[in-house]
């Protein structure tokens, strides 16, 4: 069977030096996103979203020096030579449970009855645990208690037990900063600090329009030549996993009025990302559509798959127009959409999480562009090594399915050969 | 200062062979969970849920075989000594576009001009990119194409740029196995298959409540004695990052009453999860009315900080009883609650996502118990590198908003020194 090799120097239309480097790209798009404007929500509606405004603690965490653990408040002093042979015994004056502080002064000799949380009372300067008492039905020894005093049994070291007043933040802290995504420690600290509400910069709503007149909705059989829409949900489902919240525009046939219509209803979204219609061919109304209604760039952008990229604004609204091949719409919306999103979202960490991983199959890489691979990336003892998943068609869906990350073959590497080290894009990590 | 080392030589109570080993109680505990039954829903609401049944596909991916570009569908052979010199002169008979099969027959000396997407005519079995053609406007020499016919510059290869049907997916093929995790290719396949809903566990609702009569809901002014809520919120926010719908049950004040009247409220939710209440002081009524209404162990589990831990049922419903300082409760809930709302999703990957990293700060270990410490785990090109990240008592919630990660010392560890290399679960990362 006859071989010909697709390099470029027989196919000028192949250059990749005619074409935009994935990072150019990926800048040129973020210059077009701003983080969105703060929203104020209850504390726990902010998991996962960004701060947008610094939190400064208006009270001391804890607000009182309190008890570590059930016990007696004493003066440790007054329990040097405590033993189990020779408790020191002290005069119970009080109780304090949390919640209920005691307004005794504790003197020297005597002690208060003290629960897990209770205000230290003032002349205490330790806890001692029940186990180290002889209060009946506690610690070693049991009895005594009844005449209305307690046997420490062994010695407490000052400030023993005592959590004191700030130990975890003093008022005027800067305790979050501008910009930090609210996990639950943070959501925890929010509470603590009283509030019951956060500000955060809003998500966005990115709308998502599939063309092509080969389209048809999941649970629509397609007639011969017609094929279900995959792209939209994906797509939809990459918003959603990114912070995004989709707003679905359905199917746009390749006709300028449906393109016109559909692309007006999303024109309200805060981003907007197409499938289809960006590469070369006549039937690709979409392109002709974008130039009349919007201000829009069509690239070549030096990555494989994902070449065809298009940019710019419909509307005054940021558009993104995928290829209409479903594993390139997925690999160019990880390098591009993902980004964006995130930085409308306030965060600053925009990059995919990447490991270095071993390789034990070779990726070819002609073409001299940088080839994001499908991969399984299984962490072993000499580190990650990473696995094609499947066929690396830019159709084949259930090699990405089959995958966890996307191996970068560099743009000026032949080939990624067995045992090489490369960086792999973890397409399952959230890092928050 | 008086120097006492709390070792359990001096405190039998304090003795770890008296405690419950961590595996042991996540065993025990995990044997009382089930995944959830299924529900149906649209393909995108299961992003992040786990298929309850197998999927198999009922239709070939692609459907049809069809162009990989916009072009010319030939038969190979005509092309083979083509040229930018000599093209092969093919006749073009009809067009075909993605959506309108065509239905001529490709004999010897002809062609049809096609779109990426399109249905392959019969006869044709390689299809030639508008760039490698004479026609105008397109590749490296323009003109021609007006009489009819097309000038084929470059020998196609025998099935070059179709993609053939089944390429993806075959029909009866078991695409997605039960138990899988649906991610946003997963979800793109079912759409590619024609699938509008999934079947996927349903996610638990976890009810949460605090307790402790110093405790005031965050957005109110504690007075003396008093903190605000922060487990609440906290807790709420891990139910939700670790795939659950929390349900609010607020705080119970400690009289047997309240305890018994929210415990009601939250009995119809799937798994409950209480703060405080779980330790030796004789103010705990939670104890008492858990004792009372249901079946609840009381633990001492050999790991600091969150050494006492309940767990049992109350009117049927699997109850975890964390304890009330914020960070215990934290620690307890990743390593107890989490894989417990994991398995009622229907994960069987129950484990927190952990690394080995080096340690750059010294870890105090006395008392025999695996310590978990907050640190703050780095990449380095060396590998991972963990500082601790701030005070570790089991009440500062700031070094848990400052870490990422939770470092585990062994129990038979007395100190993790610096250079030692120990696990880390990364509490941040989300593993699909």
């Amino acid at each position: 069977m006859l071989q010909i090799a697709p390099t470029w120097e027989a196919r000028p239309w192949d250059d990749p030096s005619r074409m935009l480097c994935v990072d150019v790209a990926r800048e040129r798009i973020l210059a077009a996103f701003a983080p969105l404007p703060a929203v104020r929500v209850p504390i726990i509606d902010g998991l996962g979203f960004v701060l947008a405004t610094d939190v400064v603690a208006g009270t001391d965490i804890p607000p009182f020096a309190n008890s570590a653990m059930d016990g007696f408040a004493v003066r440790a002093e007054d329990t040097l030579d405590s033993s189990d042979a020779s408790p020191a015994r002290l005069r119970v004056i009080g109780q304090a449970a949390a919640g209920y502080p005691s307004d005794v002064l504790l003197l020297p000799g005597t002690a208060v009855r003290i629960m897990t949380g209770a205000t230290i009372p003032a002349g205490a300067d330790a806890v001692v645990r029940f186990e180290e008492t002889d209060e009946a039905g506690h610690g070693v020894t049991a009895g005594a208690g009844s005449d209305g005093t307690i046997g420490i049994m062994r010695p407490a070291k000052p400030w023993a037990n005592i959590r004191p007043a700030g130990e975890d933040v003093r008022t005027g802290q800067r305790v979050l900063l501008a910009g930090s995504r609210l996990r639950p420690a943070e959501i925890g600290l929010l509470a603590a600090l009283g509030r019951a509400t956060v500000l955060v910069h809003r998500p966005p709503r990115v709308a998502v329009l599939a063309t092509g007149d080969e389209l048809v909705d999941p649970g629509v059989a397609p007639r011969p030549g017609q094929i279900n829409n995959s792209n939209g949900a994906s797509v939809a489902a990459m918003v959603r996993r990114s912070g995004g919240e989709p707003v679905m525009l359905g199917i746009a046939r390749d006709t300028p009025e449906e393109v016109r219509d559909k692309l007006r209803a999303g024109a309200d979204a805060d981003f907007l990302i197409t499938t289809g219609g960006v590469s070369v061919g006549d039937y690709d109304i979409v392109k002709d559509v974008l130039c009349d209604v919007g201000q829009i760039d069509f690239w070549q952008v030096r990555m494989k798959p994902g070449k065809p990229l298009a940019f710019g604004h419909i509307h005054g609204t940021p558009m993104l127009g995928l290829p209409g091949n479903p594993v390139a719409a997925a690999v160019a919306f990880e390098q591009f959409a993902r980004p964006a999103i995130l930085k409308l979202l306030g965060r600053t960490d925009l990059a995919i999480p990447t490991v270095l991983a071993r390789l034990a199959d070779r990726v070819e890489n002609r073409g001299g562009r940088r080839h994001f691979a499908r991969v399984r990336v299984d962490a072993t003892v000499e580190g990650y090594v990473a696995h094609l998943s499947g066929a690396q068609g830019a159709g084949v869906l259930s090699s990405l399915a089959a995958a966890n990350g996307l191996l970068v073959v560099p743009e000026d590497l032949p080939a990624g050969e067995v045992g090489m080290t490369l960086p792999v894009q973890m397409l399952d990590w959230e890092v928050g």
